[in-house]
């Protein structure tokens, strides 16, 4: 198939490269159960809104998703914690890592209402800010380099990297995992910078499987954000 | 993809129904960490065959079967042990379960070294023992029969029936965890029947993935199986 | 500790024979993430109730209940499907099987509005149904008993052995996946065996984690079953 | 329990704060199968070395460690690959970090034979690279920290940390999977820095599962460290 691909944050990328399954590998999948097939759209579909509203999800789990992502560190280590799915990143160990660093277009606030999240809002010297954050990336990349070239070993020069570093990754992950990351990495609650990922990936969840799309908005989703919408 | 369709004991099949990945994307998985890609045949054999060695299985995950199976509950119920990957079977509460039961050929001896095994031998009245065992069937069948004809559940009706029924069920897994069930299963101290089924799983794998199956009979299984060579 | 067990079904049980967490270990483990530790009983219970609430689910994973049980092998099959816990469980190749099978006090009426349900009603003949399904036991339990007087190896007897047959496991499981367990299991589209089990194991839950179980079942039970209030 | 603790690196720590099971669970849960219970030191043994040597695993999974762990973030990101485990770690996004970073005693060389490892050696300006390197910490953390001063929130600010930042977390982990984790990080292939934590965690599993942890060594590690053995 060809590669699917959308461009995340200032150098990021969300690509999906593969894929197997579908809307109807679901169905197939969940009449295995009363040995029946296939039986048109309109009962394919009801049976896939069926079984979403009713908790039966493991049909959802034969349609898989091979993405490769590209994503700062800080998003990387959210990303990992989802544990019902497969990763191979790039090795800072093995290779050297580029010049390549997340600068926000713009800065946001703490959060007055909720300790562990942020709001667009006037920061007074935000272009000054943002140019002491690419600075400091100049610098410490600059001795990440002056490491390197000591001879000291790339697993332990990394140390000093900022977490914004972008790192890249496989990562493949069945539909029902797949669901379970963007309800709860799509929500307002989310990291925005994360959350920029997960409504590019629930674009193309939506583009491959738009039954199974549309049932998942209507009867799992209950997050706040107005981009998961049917 | 054309399934193909391997059938195993006297009413049971494997049947490889979709497929993703391959021995490239193998390499192409591995290759994320150096942040390099495909290298010709040669450099990419030898990859394969330096993962399997140094157990870096993760990029082994990037490449999922999915077959459908029909076995016999006893079979079905060590299957099911295999944590890492996904199924959904043939319900009893939902539907009539069909006079679908294993016959074996011949009956095995058990085992005199190892308890939990059984051998080949000479078993003095098998022909009426078979025929016992086939009359049983049809009697506690015909039970089940009479049991939903009173009104009485199917959930309820099929706890009479016996551990040969047959069952079918989808089965989606990646080729690190098929790996281990093949190790498991195909062993000479797996039960008999399930070694059949894993016999033939082993076929379809090392058609799709033949360096990835020629690494591991090399480098990981470590059981008794002649058919298990490459 | 001393173990709790409750009896279940004709010869079943549920026997929790180890404990490892409780509700401070939740409150703990979420608190991690802000550096604090317990605060007292008021607000250790709004934090649980709050991370119910929002789906915070993995501070429930710390806390794990290790179980003995004894259940038919029906009621084992669709145990086994929950793959995030760990199981080991009587081998029928190893041991012989006793004589112990499910025998029902009641029949159950097939459901007539749901396919997969049953309903209790009035069986004409339930009586004799019921003396026809222990008399089967007898007798398939006679002629696996003659199979191995033959020779015949135990794990090829067994396939005669109805589904209804006991078998016993060890099971060690995290909090937040047996709440899964119960929110499947003790439902009332669940089979009416099973949910025997579930309710019994939530009685247990409700014992060690009194917090835990008032928040889930207000934030997160979702099913129908009187027995599982607060 | 008392919690056990070891100091690992300039500034971590790994601390056993619960257990739940030893080598008796392991051995009755594997008895389970055959209907047995405990026989005393000398058999009870031999089934461990058994089942360790024919990798029959699951019976180690029904005992659990409980840690809390203090490390640097470049080591969190190599422990959190290792999925079947629970985890709740440190949130930036929550709390200020402290100015904790992971200094290390003596920079390594870049190895010659391997690409991805580090070995001791001769690094002529190694003290004053180092005193760069606190330098480096410094100079950000009070960047961090005036980001923080501008209002700036706290999941944005810490992208600039570098990966030496130390981060805690509670990881709750079987000693079926903790024997993969040390059998891949205690391994001279291991970035050594993550070899110090497997090694501390190999002592306390050591102290809890001595005849586990006998078997382990005998039968399953196949590693290079002089740490690990018995």
């Amino acid at each position: 198939m060809e590669p699917i691909e959308i461009k995340v944050l200032d150098k990021g990328f969300v690509r999906l490269i593969n894929f197997l399954g579908g809307d109807e590998t679901v169905v197939l999948a969940a009449r295995v159960s009363t040995g029946k097939g296939l039986k048109g759209e309109e009962h394919d579909k009801k049976l896939i809104h069926y079984l979403m509203k009713h908790r039966h999800e493991t049909p959802f789990e034969h349609s898989v998703f091979q993405f490769h992502i590209s994503c700062p560190l800080f998003v990387a280590r959210q990303w990992f914690r989802h544990r019902i799915a497969s990763y191979n990143e790039r090795s800072g160990r093995y290779v050297e890592y580029e010049d390549e660093f997340y600068l926000p277009e713009r800065l946001r606030l703490q959060s007055k209402s909720n300790k562990q999240a942020s709001e667009f809002g006037e920061i007074p010297n935000e272009q000054e800010l943002l140019r002491m954050i690419q600075e400091t990336y100049d610098l410490v990349y600059e001795r990440y380099k002056r490491l390197l070239a000591a001879g000291v070993a790339r697993e332990l020069a990394r140390a000093i990297l900022p977490l914004s570093l972008y790192t890249q990754f496989y990562w493949t992950i069945n539909a029902r995992s797949l669901m379970n990351f963007i309800n709860l990495r799509a929500d307002a609650s989310a990291q925005w910078e994360i959350r920029q990922y997960a409504e590019a990936i629930a674009k193309i969840f939506k583009a491959k499987m738009p039954w199974t799309w549309e049932a998942f908005v209507q009867h799992v989703w209950k997050g706040e954000n107005p981009a998961i919408t049917f």
